[in-house]
């Protein structure tokens, strides 16, 4: 097959459709590890970087050039459009909430918020990416938090291994959690449809705490939900890929929920996964962000691995199980792409 | 069948012998949930109550008759052999290092040492625990944390959510994690016999973080130490309970480790790790410690269920996925053990 754009190898990856070899991006991969990150970033918080369309802009391309990335993902945060609904969120540095939502009437009293009138700037960045990125056929991906992982903060006031009071909710008024995260899944709907008609390609929903509830728990609270955002937003447009962190207990569920990839964590077997999607959906993933400070070599056999335990599923974009870490070294991230790039032709 | 002793129904739980019903127990039982123990607490920091024999005795015991249990485990840390390897360790409240170990030298400066002689306070409080319960006829287990979860603290200085420092020692370093592994190995292995002499009828190896480990890397890291383990302590004299956590992703290789019961976490399916574990071994568990938040009815259905679904195992002891939360409910704690102690006759 001929050399096919980035553009092109993503959305058919997604898509399933025949590429010359898996695309590569990285989650977080405008982050804190990269120095020239962290120049643009100097005196200046995180909520105010999401809000700054300039350097916003800025951080979101330099991935491409610096570590070699096939892909270009907003920067922004998960909770950039929940203030609106009325919620004050702070950074520190994880959101937390100094009052957490926590009774029926807190959960009533959320506005209902058009996203595009209160978070403009985030489309803003997304045309001027989309404008930057056109030319070079690199593609651009939007995001957002899924519902119960922005619930899971929102309730518990910030981040918790176990989530007690968020449990505590589910448990003993299942009503109220159930009427936020409804809320929670018009705003996060509205939210990716605004960033497709601003030029999002593909979006990815991020679920990074569905994977503290137990198996019957995720199906009753989880999939719904992911299986009405598919069915909500403009896949035709733009495919949707989920990411559901320490999921590998409902595999099966996550490939059931309606979305065009599923974007495995480091503990889930790619073989196994791979197998399981078929020719259903594509695969994300999966190499622990860790293994990145493993010399070049090594790396290079593991992205040789994964790509070879994906090649069940009918598509496969190369990425790590969760996103790159402050102490992700950047040579390790050159290596994961360069070994991408090296990979045989299907 | 007689109505058992609860030693007799735990032991033999532990082996796969017939039983009445299924004994109950909660990890953590004796902890800041429980008011009482925060009486005996009050003014004490958590490594000074693992050393004060009288009241480690008296909060080990709480759980009889403040909660229903129906086993006892000797209240201390993972940590409290440790430090006589030459290592300081706070509690903030997890353990934490100010100087982690990271270097092949220090790893080689760890000293060998004979907890018998460098905490026999410890074997006081489980001789003193086995006089009191022994009339009672309830039984008691000691326990300890397993060599990597251990390492794990000890490289990365404290507790983490991807422990980056731990997994950057295994990619680059694998040989000092393996000592570091191998001497914790030999400390632990010591620790539970001489545990087993002191009286304990049954012991629990806690290996809270293997579950962060991609499969493969659990096999190669993990499961031979939790086997050396089941094969060096004596466990003609009280059975091995391995308990990991996060581990749903390596159900197989958890079964495999040699242990007589695995104690699973809420995210395993119990009927599946049942069915597996089969003739082979019992299973523990394995309600969601939030799940107690619940009401009594429901809590009721839930143990309900995880019996009927742990029928397929050998053996089957009642026990929640994690320890008890500060914020566990006291009754909720109630109504585990009371639904646990109504279940049918098998």
């Amino acid at each position: 097959m001929a050399e096919l754009t980035a553009t092109e190898r993503l959305l058919r990856s997604c898509r399933g459709e025949p590429v010359d070899r898996p695309p590569v991006w990285l989650m977080r991969q405008a982050g804190r590890y990269l120095p020239e990150y962290r120049r643009v970033r100097e005196g200046t918080s995180f909520l105010e970087m999401c809000s700054d369309v300039e350097r916003a802009v800025e951080v979101s391309l330099q991935p491409i050039d610096l570590v070699g990335s096939e892909a270009v993902i907003l920067f922004s945060d998960i909770f950039v459009p929940v203030p609106a609904m009325g919620v004050e969120v702070d950074f520190a540095p994880g959101p937390t909430l100094a009052t957490p939502i926590r009774t029926r009437a807190q959960v009533e009293a959320l506005q209902a918020t058009d996203p595009r009138q209160s978070v403009p700037y985030v489309f803003e960045i997304i045309r001027r990416l989309r404008a930057a990125l056109t030319e070079r056929e690199i593609p651009l991906l939007g995001f957002a938090g899924a519902p119960f992982t922005l619930a899971a903060y929102m309730v518990e006031g910030g981040g918790s291994r176990l989530f007690p009071i968020l449990k505590a909710m589910m448990y003993r008024e299942p009503d109220v959690l159930r009427e936020l995260l409804a809320r929670l899944a018009d705003l996060v709907v509205d939210y990716l449809n605004a960033q497709i008609e601003a030029g999002a390609q593909a979006v990815q929903l991020f679920d990074t705490w569905a994977g503290i509830l137990g198996p019957e728990e995720y199906r009753d609270w989880i999939v719904p939900s992911h299986r009405e955002i598919a069915e909500r937003i403009d896949r035709s447009a733009a495919p949707l890929i989920l990411y559901v962190n320490g999921g590998a207990h409902v595999l099966d569920d996550m490939l059931d929920a309606g979305s065009d990839v599923i974007s495995l964590d480091w503990r889930v077997d790619m073989g196994e996964a791979a197998r399981r999607a078929g020719s259903r959906l594509s695969v994300q993933g999966n190499l622990d962000p860790c293994a990145l400070a493993a010399g070049p070599e090594q790396i290079r056999r593991s992205v040789e691995e994964i790509a070879r335990a994906a090649r069940p599923a009918r598509g496969h974009i190369l990425n790590l199980g969760h996103g790159c870490l402050p102490e992700t070294p950047v040579e390790g991230v050159r290596a994961f792409t360069d070994a991408a790039r090296s990979l045989a032709v299907a």
